[in-house]
């Protein structure tokens, strides 16, 4: 097996591209697609600050180095989550690799400054936690870019992800998340550009280029996504993709360039109903945003509201 | 487990409507979907004169007995594709359910009056079967309708059909695909009306229906279609129907009801560069049809050309 561009013996092939690759090569295959994403959706204008969500993962670690890398000066943004010794590794991972490169990281702790963590909003809900915590997530990570003028959140959502997301969403046609699930959901009043950069690499990639770089990451998984739907997607497509490579690209890529734009009237038509949260002023369409329903459930919106 | 209409001991729960039925209100069931889906969507207008496509299955011979249970008086069409015994068994089991019950069969085969049949059409086209058999029923079927004055062609198309070919639509966003694929695709200048009133019920059920009925159906699953790709799909999806019962059915009624009028445009604008075949005068979007250049492939459209 040798590295398409240079001949020498590879370190990884990927059979969507027919193509193997040694490290240094591998290194820039990844960069040039995360330039690509960029370029292609004009994610992030010149002089623009961005804030990379991170969680000490493989794929927030390694879209951090790449935008680095790219020249951007990204901070970072940690959000902590409770959730144990994972959180606790994952924290850990996080500031020991923007410490090691000087790199700003703003860190929100769910317990510390809302009162709450995921296990306790699971347990209050009812719910599966996964849900609790994507609605922090999404609600905190615009609220500090938002707070600190960041003009563009990038999240380390991979191939993967996104194909396992938009399976879900395609299997119930949720027309409306159909219309906002894209590499880039531009600025809106109360809300920062989302952009997701690695969508157009695999969770086996970005794996890759952190063992590759010499990143260290939080290797488990969530112990709370265990069962989690996304799971279940994830495992059918990695069936297609077995049997067809390049299934899961053609899946996503296709969407993204032939048929998102057909549901985004659907997205259009929520957002012209957003008003803002009477508890903490963010958009929302109901009167009060699912981010405080979540902190009222759990019993720390009154000691907390801001 | 009761029937849930009339409490009596039930045969068969259907766990997506979270309900078991006795014989008699099973077969009322299905012939109650099939009422529905012709009602919902305007398939058969008062007068109008069917012909079904019949294999010899369970799907085609379930739905030519409740379209006739219906009041409908459809007479059916059985094309012989020459795949060996498998052929062989499928007429016959067309045909005697037809003089059972003095219902009209036309007849068409392929070796006999076309000259070839499925298995040396694939050998010559070098393709997978099922192409080169789906081309030659969706030509023939429409011929013999417009040829006998049919105002509509039904098939027997069920939910689990339905399902693979638009998750294998979907997967590559075959956005001219999705805007062709409903339970009715209306008439058209060289087209009659294409309906599925079994697209409501599952194969468990058409399955059921027959031998419930008394229906001598070819149980045989055609032996050129193993390893297709929609089988593999019909896998995914039983994985998916399994761990959530109703996904199937979310899936194809979610299409049908909410996302397939966003494809419409792509139908429509091939619909619009239609013209007539020079070989055989049918619409096609090219000079000669795709089921004349199938012809030509297989080396017989000089001797059989019409």
């Amino acid at each position: 097996m040798k590295c398409r561009v240079c001949r020498e013996p590879a370190v990884l092939d990927i059979r969507r591209h027919n193509a193997a690759f040694c490290r240094d090569h591998f290194v820039k295959h990844c960069a040039e697609q995360v330039r690509r994403a960029i370029k292609d959706h004009d994610m992030i204008g010149a002089g623009e600050r961005v804030v990379v969500a991170v969680s000490g993962g493989k794929d927030s670690l390694a879209l951090w180095d790449l935008l680095v890398d790219l020249g951007y000066r990204p901070d970072g943004l940690y959000l902590g989550l409770g959730i144990g010794e994972y959180s606790e590794a994952s924290g850990h991972a996080a500031r020991a690799f923007a410490q090691d490169r000087g790199l700003k990281l703003h860190e929100v702790d769910l317990a510390t400054d809302f009162g709450y963590d995921i296990p306790r909003a699971a347990a209050a809900t009812h719910r599966a936690p996964c849900g609790a915590c994507g609605l922090s997530k999404r609600h905190l990570f615009n609220a500090v870019a938002v707070e600190h003028g960041y003009d563009v959140v990038a999240t380390g959502h991979n191939l993967d992800d996104e194909a396992a997301v938009l399976l879900g969403n395609v299997l119930r046609w949720e027309t409306g998340y159909l219309g906002r699930q894209h590499p880039v959901l531009p600025a809106t009043p109360g809300f920062a550009r989302k952009v997701k950069p690695l969508y157009r690499l695999g969770e086996r990639e970005t794996a890759a280029y952190c063992v590759l770089r010499g990143l260290d990451y939080q290797v488990e998984e969530c112990p709370m996504a265990e069962g989690n739907r996304h799971l279940g997607f994830k495992e059918v497509l990695d069936g297609l993709e077995d049997r067809s490579p390049g299934a899961k690209a053609a899946f996503v890529f296709g969407f993204v360039d032939r048929a998102h734009e057909y549901f985004t009237d659907d997205a259009g038509e929520e957002r012209e109903g957003l008003r803002q949260c009477v508890v903490c002023g963010s958009p929302t369409t109901s009167g009060v945003c699912a981010f405080c329903r979540l902190r009222e459930r759990v019993g720390t919106r009154a000691e907390h509201s801001q």
